[in-house]
This record gives structure tokens, C-alpha cells and sequence, in this order.
């Protein structure tokens, strides 16, 4: 009997959907900021769980995805946690500099202000200077 | 021209999915505690953001879902917040007791340890106390 690769008990808890994808949670570890919502397949979270930075599966590009391949904004893992029914993930990460393409720190950057959107967090880098004129994450 | 609901706006900027729904995120406001993932339809936007208490659409079920209207347990609406491409909402909610049914204040009580999933947060209150014999939230 080989042992069991050291993932192998939590990807068994995982309640993949019919995509084969569980809903993930990125949290900045120490200052609660919830970052963004991705999501993650088998081998993301076995990636993810094996190298210590986050990684997740891009739906729109059909795609597996190291966070700040590109942009070096990478996501330091800190813990990996799975909720009561095992269809979500949270990730506490060190989120090296901003979250995400809109040069902001978390993608939760617009709220319901008496029943508009009003944006309430500034951008804090150029996106230009991210990826040049590209787009990733 | 009759006058939008207040929510019109907020609405039209959720990017639903193909069954209609959009992820939620719950978050307790002042200590950064993400407490549950959930799943939100247009009617349960709607009464939440009408209400000022978090409304769910139950995908077990097949049904809303007032959270707390059982156990007690209500989540207060302090904050709605939409992700860069409308795909996730985030809660920011001051959450009345434990957050779910095993009774625990966080869904997300565990993590990996070692290579295997370890229980980080003791149950607070008895489930059975909260809702009989039953289930739900």
C-alpha cells in the first residue's frame, strides 16, 4: 500500500460541483480583508496545498491559474480551511500587493449606497503597470 | 416613468448565474470572521437589501431562506458589497449567536493539518438547542 499523497484526506472532504470545482474564499490572514471568490478544481487545491501559494481554476479561461504568475501578486498560503459541508473553501493568504486586475486590494470594491453602487475603495496601482496593456491575474 | 426599486441598479450589476444565483460571502463586520458561504437568487437580494437582514436562497432545499428564522440566529445587514465582475457578493453582517447548524460561529472550522483536516473551533452551542431535533438555519 503506497501512502496516501498528503492531500489526499482533505480532497476527500471536498464537495467538488458537476463542474468539478468548489467555491474559494481568498482572506488576507492577519487583517480579515476578504480579497476575492474564485474557484478551485482537484489539482488547484492539491497545488495550492503543495507549493504554499494559492491557486485556482479560471473558468473563464478553462484554465488552471497561479495567482500573480504575471503580476507577481502572489497569495502566500497561511492556512487552508473547508466549511461544514465541505463546498467552500477558505484561504487565509499573504496577498502580495493588490488582489486583483483592477489595481485594488480586494475585488469587493463597490458597495450599495442608498440603492446605487458607489466605489469605496481607490485603485492603488495603475493595472497598466501590472500587465502592461494585457489582462490577467 | 414609475420610480426603480431602490435595488434596481444593484440588481442589474449581479452577473447571476446559469441557475439564477450568485455566491454570498458572510462576514461578521467587526472582527473579519468570514461565517458561511451561501447562495444568493434575485428575490433574496432583494429582501435583504429591503429587509436589512441576510435572506438565502436554500439550493438543498429549493427554497429562501431568512437565516435565523428558526434558530434566532439573524445575520443584521451592515454592508453589500459586489465583487469587480458582479459574480460574488459580499455580506458584511453582524451575526446574532453561532452562524450554522453545527453550532459553531464559523461554517469554516476546519483545517489542514499535517496533510489531514482538524477541527479549530469548539462547538458553542448545543445544535439541539438551537433547533430541536431538526435541521436548517
Amino acid at each position: 500500500m503506497t501512502q496516501p499523497m498528503p492531500s489526499e484526506e482533505i480532497l476527500g472532504a471536498v464537495a467538488f460541483d458537476a463542474d468539478g470545482l468548489v467555491a474559494a474564499i481568498a482572506q488576507q490572514h492577519d487583517t480579515g480583508e476578504v480579497l476575492m471568490l474564485a474557484w478551485m478544481n482537484r489539482e488547484a487545491i492539491v497545488r495550492t496545498l503543495d507549493s504554499g501559494e494559492a491557486w485556482y481554476w479560471s473558468r473563464s479561461r478553462g484554465t488552471l491559474w497561479h495567482k500573480g504568475e504575471i503580476s507577481g501578486q502572489t497569495q502566500k498560503l497561511v492556512d487552508f480551511r473547508l466549511d461544514c459541508d465541505g463546498d467552500a473553501v477558505l484561504l487565509l493568504v499573504d496577498q502580495k500587493g493588490v488582489a486583483r486586475h483592477t489595481g485594488r486590494r480586494s475585488c469587493f470594491y463597490r458597495a450599495s449606497r442608498d440603492g446605487k453602487l458607489a466605489e469605496i475603495a481607490a485603485v492603488q496601482i495603475d493595472p497598466k503597470t501590472l500587465y502592461g496593456e494585457g489582462a490577467g491575474g
